[in-house]
């Protein structure tokens, strides 16, 4: 293999690849990256053996070929070289390399070594705004369950209806839905759970970017891939296995009938949760006493160790006066992840799930489980 | 007592507390700040035994009075706070604070559990341009040595002379010294060797002040005092305990006779540092070939595991063709921490000390001894 490359095109791929790349203590053969030619691409493939990445970048071919080598490595090598064209030439295991008044060779490894990637034999495709999709997992992929004794809810669930693509997340304690509308109705439902890792891979790739991203479904697996512009030829592939198990019928425990409506200023809820968060104790409680007359919200908390702290906020108020203690993480998770300057938070009953969701957006729901107060 | 200030003033003085407080685990009153007033002004200390900071903000007094409260979580409390008018009162040991809708209690401790602040008996002053003592610190303070078998050199050296403050560190493999050029010459020369971490601390105090410090000296401990401007009352004042020991005669190991003179671009000079710091291995080594007939230095590094490097740079090179090995970090921070776009490097042998200065720039040295070479 010999190729030119410039700098900068490199430098952004293997920084794709190399996120994924290098934890695998008993297989280091992880730790590198893949380099082939083809046609007149040069792909860069890296893998975790459960998502696999693939780009592929234009370059000049002198000759076809492949080498392995450290991703990490030659990521921090390219990187700091200068931004000049780069000669990249494979001899034997080894790959040399010239830029400028440089002259480097990186030690390869054996190309036998390196895991088969296995070709992905699609059924059938959908194309998605990749904006909405990226919003969509970003919106719900920090609430998976971190249990992996529950593998089923430690993935985002994908459930691929007729007009609609839902994107969930949950922990059991709190479960996050955003809908994302499409445009043409599908012709076959799916439904998979993704890794939570696979689902951070494909957001951080999907970030900034415009245009579509393709979906080819199968059984066990599933592959997300980023056209080049203008050119039609992939530009990075995401293949993920899936979580095996079935998702739980998470509609049954989203509340519809509330004895309580709360809409408040977002920003000042959050504001004012975060303030009490530093008086919660080692329950993480927070406690909203609501005043139907007054229209306001008292947050209030208290730790035998530190003091203890109240605070008001103008609200909306409809349906009874009640009080009800949350865990604050997870009432500012949900705030954080709404983008609307008003929420509603709908209450159903003090030990019952409340329903948060952003003003004038239907959309987005978060569902949070109350705890049993120890005030 | 109680007190009305502003949020942020209040703010910005906790985060220069708080840097000093809590990491003694077997001393938690240190964990706190003592406020208090005094006059029309508010006091805060805080100490961990070697620095005391104390400092001071001009407050509306309703009452006098002392508590001693938890430094960093009455900051974070604070910081979280609407940016509005704060009443703080103290009733017994609390500290019960008001801004806004927000009313909150903070758990204090007993006023005589804080350890008493020594009292500052002055003999003699400096006044010195605070911006040249930061910048002197700062091109010093992190070639200290970590190592506290030998105590006198794990501090800044301060030497008091005529015209000039020579401020020095050293960790024997290597030495930076800065010149600060006075004005008006010392009526008494003085020496003293300072903390690592208060140097630290003051730096971060001085940085992007105007005006001058003034230097208290005293046999075992230092004052550094910044006043308020246009009030003339003390702002912040960092208290010191001193090295106990000699500093090296360091003056003898600054080589003054060279076979090489060497001057080149210091940011192309450090970035063939770094690119080839990836293959110096376990020593790292990083070799330094000249060639007075091409005028270049061939920088160089070779690791078994990892590969193998060169690269070239055009330099002016007077004197004798010579090879050298550095330990690359021990170049780079040397390079660092000078301002200039050129540097030079004078080599005395191979295996004696080296000169490192900015061209142009006399008030500035760095020696670095080189290493042996296995390459």
């Amino acid at each position: 293999m010999k190729i030119e490359v410039l700098k900068e095109n490199l430098k952004s791929g293997l920084i794709i690849s190399e996120r994924i790349v290098g934890k695998n203590i008993s297989l280091p053969i992880l730790h590198n990256v893949l380099i082939t030619t083809e046609n007149n691409f040069l792909s860069l493939i890296s893998t975790d053996l459960e998502v696999t990445i693939k780009l592929w970048m234009l370059v000049k071919i002198i000759n076809k070929g492949s080498v392995v080598v450290p991703a990490k490595f030659l990521s921090s090598f390219i990187t700091s070289l200068p931004n000049e064209k780069i000669t990249m030439e494979q001899r034997d295991q080894s790959l040399y390399i010239e830029c400028g008044n440089v002259k480097t060779k990186i030690q390869g490894h054996n190309l036998e070594d390196f895991p088969i990637i296995p070709e992905f034999k699609n059924t059938e495709t959908l194309e998605v705004d990749s904006q909405a999709l990226y919003g969509a997992i970003s919106q719900v992929v920090d609430i998976a369950s971190q249990n992996q004794g529950r593998p089923e809810i430690s993935g985002v669930y994908f459930s691929f209806l007729k007009n609609s693509i839902k994107v969930v997340a949950t922990d059991s304690f709190r479960l996050a839905e955003k809908n994302i509308h499409l445009s043409e109705p599908i012709k076959k439902e799916h439904s998979f759970i993704l890794p939570q890792k696979s689902a951070r891979e494909i957001m951080n790739i999907l970030e900034g970017r415009g245009g579509a991203v393709i979906i080819y479904f199968s059984p066990n697996q599933v592959l997300f891939e980023v056209l080049m512009k203008e050119v039609g030829h992939p530009e990075v592939q995401v293949t993920s296995r899936l979580i095996d198990g079935e998702y739980p019928n998470y509609q049954d425990i989203i509340p519809s009938k509330f004895k309580t409506h709360i809409t408040v200023s977002k920003d000042q809820f959050l504001n004012q949760i975060k303030t009490a968060s530093l008086f919660s104790g080692k329950v993480n409680e927070v406690r909203i006493s609501l005043s139907t007359e007054k229209q306001d919200l008292e947050i209030s908390s208290k730790s035998q160790d530190v003091g203890e702290h109240t605070s008001l906020l103008k609200a909306k108020i409809e349906g009874e006066a009640i009080q009800i203690s949350f865990n604050y993480k997870f009432l500012m998770d949900a705030l954080l992840h709404m983008k609307s300057s008003e929420v509603i938070l709908e209450i159903s009953k003090e030990d019952g799930p409340c329903l948060l969701r952003p003003l004038g957006d239907d959309s987005y729901i978060c569902v949070v489980m109350p705890i049993k107060s120890l005030q």
